[in-house]
């Protein structure tokens, strides 16, 4: 059976949606999250403003649906083969490596130019405007800090880590330095870094 | 002997200087950090410019100021009688009970009005201008956590950290989570939340 080519419209769609996702994260990088606008962001997209409206609300669903996007991009990106990336962190038993396999991978997003001055841009905005940061919260980071609840669940399921033990809270010993020292510029970020990180958490500072 | 009390002119300039901290820091809270100008703190703290520009080069140095002063505040609250503030985190001997002293007070300093907003402000300014945030992370940031890095080194000559541990990454574990609650509102924070960050970095996530 011969698979039917998309209609030309589907494909001009796909293409504008890319372009704007695109036109957003360059402007919002350049200019700040304040002076980005829907007008701004249609003209750097080479489509007319109603395009947009009739796709997102505001410039804050443009630029969450453009980061998502970019997420699920650099996820794909990083998968390993055979790997779903919408299957979260690996679960191959070895809860140090399957950490450090994602961090890893975090650690190349966060230096990734396409990446690097959309994110701070929209982190400094949310640290002021409240509403705006708890949407991407809510929406962008929350969804991925939970999928180490579950990695860290199932490996207290294991008896990896210890059964009392806040897995919410957990993941933040080796997720929250990363975010610092990358949104803060408090240190540089390596593959070591977070290699170092994940063992400090999961064995912890004191003599065992 | 009889105090000879502090001349006029001493008096007055402290006063000032107290005004124009307080100017600073609530104008930066209100309007952030781009808005905020020389002649806006002047007006607000009812001196003349030529008061400031005796005293600072720009708005960047008279808030750093106006922060030191208050972390200097909030360190003489938070002292144990008996206890300088400038010695840092107490050592006696107890490093789980030491730690989480400190960082229950930065809690409380974090939590307290005074300081939210203009921290807030300036924090995300840091983050998209990177000479004000590296003056800021070097000059007010950094030296705070130098205080835990002497504070982990003591721990280590105790045999209460492992000798193999970077104590500038180690302190990231409490650190860096309690941090990013505060700024990116990503959870509540409370003493009873510090307290676990602690007992999580020091005895690990593993079993032992």
């Amino acid at each position: 059976m011969v698979q039917k080519p998309a209609p030309d419209s589907a494909r001009r769609s796909e293409r504008s949606r890319r372009a704007i996702y695109d036109a957003a994260l360059a402007l919002v990088g350049e200019v700040g999250y304040p002076k980005t606008t829907i007008e701004g962001i249609a003209a750097r997209a080479g489509v007319g403003k109603q395009t947009i409206y009739r796709w997102w609300n505001s410039k804050a669903d443009v630029l969450l649906e453009a980061f998502l996007d970019l997420s699920e991009q650099a996820a794909r990106a990083a998968a390993q083969p055979g790997q779903d990336p919408q299957d979260g962190i690996p679960d191959t038993g070895d809860l140090a490596a399957d950490l450090k396999l994602v961090l890893r991978a975090t650690v190349d997003e966060l230096l990734d130019p396409r990446f690097e001055a959309p994110s701070r841009a929209l982190a400094a905005e949310g640290l002021v405007d409240e509403q705006l940061g708890a949407e991407f919260v809510g929406k962008l980071l929350e969804p991925q800090l939970q999928l180490y609840v579950r990695r860290l669940r199932s490996a207290q399921d294991q008896g990896a880590v210890r059964p009392e033990v806040d897995p919410r809270i957990a993941l933040e010993l080796f997720v929250a330095p990363l975010a610092q020292r990358w949104l803060q510029r408090t240190g540089p970020i390596s593959h070591a870094y977070t290699d170092t990180l994940v063992d400090y958490a999961l064995y912890g500072l004191a003599p065992r």
